[in-house]
């Protein structure tokens, strides 16, 4: 079959199960999650072996070390897999719930009621432990799925996609609720992505590279990710041994995640005592500073900062660091220069807190907290798909409800309009 | 100025205002529409000057007569322009609203607050009080706007954004908050959906051809309106004088609405006894009737429906009817041929009721209601910006809350992950 066919097939086949999912109760798909946990379990030594396989070919191919990594189905990742299935079988199911039911003069009465999307499209990279992440919480939150891996992992992915139909089916659910895509062509995900008859949101996750040329060619809507530049800002009012704490947390607890400080602020009316103090922490975790020329007055050994560091998501120990006049000037710099992600505020003042909590612009802004927590475990979610860095539909943190969306639901007796 | 500069200085000026609006405190957005009110109020005459010059540049260009009637600002538009800007005042502020703020195990406290989108761009056809309705329902939820009428209403567009803007200095609040664009030409509105580093999203409100030509240009996301091809089923277990009175209204109370109804699914247990009865209504209202095989055999004089016909939005004294073999093939017939918009069951079947409200995938589902009532009044939002039949952010009718998303907003007392 050409792809364009097996495309199309796919597409049709997942909206014709988006259908029957839709009205799928919740044992059903409680169910589908436990035997698709039983089946991975089952089949543990030739889902291992099928990983193997793919790190042989990504050796051979020289994939680079950190890929090869994340391409790895270590037995502790293996663990969380099933581990994942039995937690969102546990999470509360977000379809059907009512809300604001209210009676209207009328005598109507209008309430919303949350449903499926109906199909998602997932595009990920080298991890096959997504395959199964992803594909459970859009079966829980009752959307069929069509997921897309890395070709690196395909023997992997094909392996748990096998586990996935076994558990669909010893549920009773259609097979076609979760497809695997089988086809290692790149086009395929040109093709997800304009199947807006078949497709009614993608949700890739990966690097910008990939977010952004997705993005470029989708004519289906996009739940996205990009950028990460979070910024913690030391009021003139921060405790300085809180904001200490909060800094070197949010710096230098994992470089790599997209709610880690790049960029922190200092008031400067206390940058002369803050600063140096940090900065002796810092270094002693290896962190490189680049710094505004107030920072280089105060700190030695700092990197003059461009303007492009202000923009910037090292992702490594790298901070730029800038002294402000105040509340407002901080707030106009984490607008102009942020990524709309993460801010954080260090500050006793209840009013300055109140006002940075209202007018920063981002999916998630706290008050003496590390930016580390922007994330859907951390927040109760159970889960999550995703951080949305768009200001429709879902901010932030993604999880069972940022997959659904509300339909208004009236009750009458009867009612017509006058 | 070219105009391409006068845009992007236009979509400058929003993005900056935004900033401002985000941050306005309810009383100074409820002093500007008031102030507004008042502006109009001093300038009616002049108001209505400028409305009879368009109308009569409208008749020297042969506009249709319904276009003219939609470009006529009467006494009782004029009036209805001030009552809506008093009741957009009198409604609760959106922004700042902070919903389920919980506790985590990590002792910081977790909860989601409302806040506008940014900059929204409206554009609408030839009504003048468009222009009222959707500045006041943006400003109020703290967006900015720009504006973009017909080019037939742009002395009485004008003549009106001078009011908003005398209205917004008397509060205080920065004129860039409400734009109405001063150019007739056409690429404006090519410039504007493409304007995604200062518009965040756009509202189409007009007729279809207008809401597609929109979709396909944008690059920044559209809230869209397409079809209201509304169906009402009437079940088995109907009561069947409520089902005649629900199916006349859904029909006949207004037919150019896109809530009226379009298609009529009949359970083939009832429709010997319900199709005559209801035939007899249609009929002496003037709607023609187009029917299926059986409904053909049960009631005369009816066109026979083409397959073309169950898909159709007429908007006109027409009525699609077939009969269908239960509860399953409405709702099939639904989900396949209907807009998504507005779908009802008459029926005094709980069961029943409650799968269609489930099952049916649209933007309101009604048990034993006239379809008309799909309104943002009716459903008690205050007023409305437009209906949406997207899946993703708002569905149904949009009021103030549709115009807003959630952050997430943390409180911690210098928490840090470990």
């Amino acid at each position: 079959m050409d792809l364009i066919s097996y495309m199309q097939q796919t597409g049709k086949a997942a909206r014709e199960a988006a259908a029957v999912l839709a009205a799928a109760s919740t044992a059903a798909k409680d169910a589908a999650l436990l035997a698709t946990a039983g089946a991975l379990a089952e089949d543990r030594a030739a889902l291992l072996s099928a990983n193997a396989s793919d790190m042989a070919r990504g050796r051979e191919k020289q994939l680079q070390p950190a890929l090869l990594d994340r391409l790895e189905l270590t037995p502790s990742r293996f663990d969380a897999m099933l581990t994942g299935l039995e937690q969102v079988a546990k999470l509360p199911d977000p379809v059907g719930q009512v809300d604001d039911l209210r009676f209207m003069p009328s005598g109507i009465q209008v309430g919303r009621m949350r449903v499926p999307l109906g199909v998602i499209g997932i595009i990920y990279e080298s991890r096959p432990n997504v395959t199964i992440d992803a594909a459970s919480l859009c079966l829980k939150s009752g959307n069929a799925s069509i997921l897309r891996g890395g070709s690196e992992a395909l023997a992997s992915n094909q392996a748990i996609g096998r586990c996935i139909a076994r558990g669909l089916a010893q549920a009773g659910l259609p097979e076609a609720a979760i497809q695997v895509l089988e086809t290692p062509d790149r086009e395929a995900v040109g093709q997800l992505v304009r199947m807006a008859e078949y497709v009614d949101v993608i949700v890739p996750r990966g690097g910008k590279g990939l977010i952004e040329r997705i993005s470029r060619e989708a004519e289906v809507p996009v739940i996205k990710h990009l950028d990460g530049n979070c910024h913690v800002y030391v009021a003139a009012a921060a405790d300085q041994e809180m904001a200490r704490a909060i800094a070197l947390n949010a710096k230098t607890q994992r470089y790599g995640t997209c709610n880690t400080m790049e960029s922190l602020l200092v008031d400067a009316e206390v940058a002369a005592q803050f600063l140096p103090a940090l900065a002796g922490d810092l270094a002693a975790a290896g962190v490189e500073l680049r710094g505004c020329e107030q920072t280089l007055a105060l700190v030695n050994g700092v990197v003059p900062a461009e303007e492009s560091d202000w923009y910037e998501e090292y992702l490594a120990p790298v901070l730029a660091v800038r002294v402000v006049a105040g509340l407002d000037e901080a707030i106009r710099h984490i607008n102009r220069y942020g990524s709309r992600h993460t801010d954080a505020i260090v500050t006793r003042d209840h009013s300055a807190a109140m006002r940075f909590l209202r007018e920063v612009d981002s999916s998630s802004v706290m008050i003496n907290a590390s930016t580390r927590f922007a994330d859907g475990f951390e927040y109760g979610l159970g889960a999550e798909i995703g951080i949305s860095t768009d200001k429709l539909h879902a901010r932030g943190p993604v999880g069972l409800e940022g997959l659904t969306s509300q339909k208004y639901v009236v009750f009458g007796e009867g009612q017509t309009r006058q």
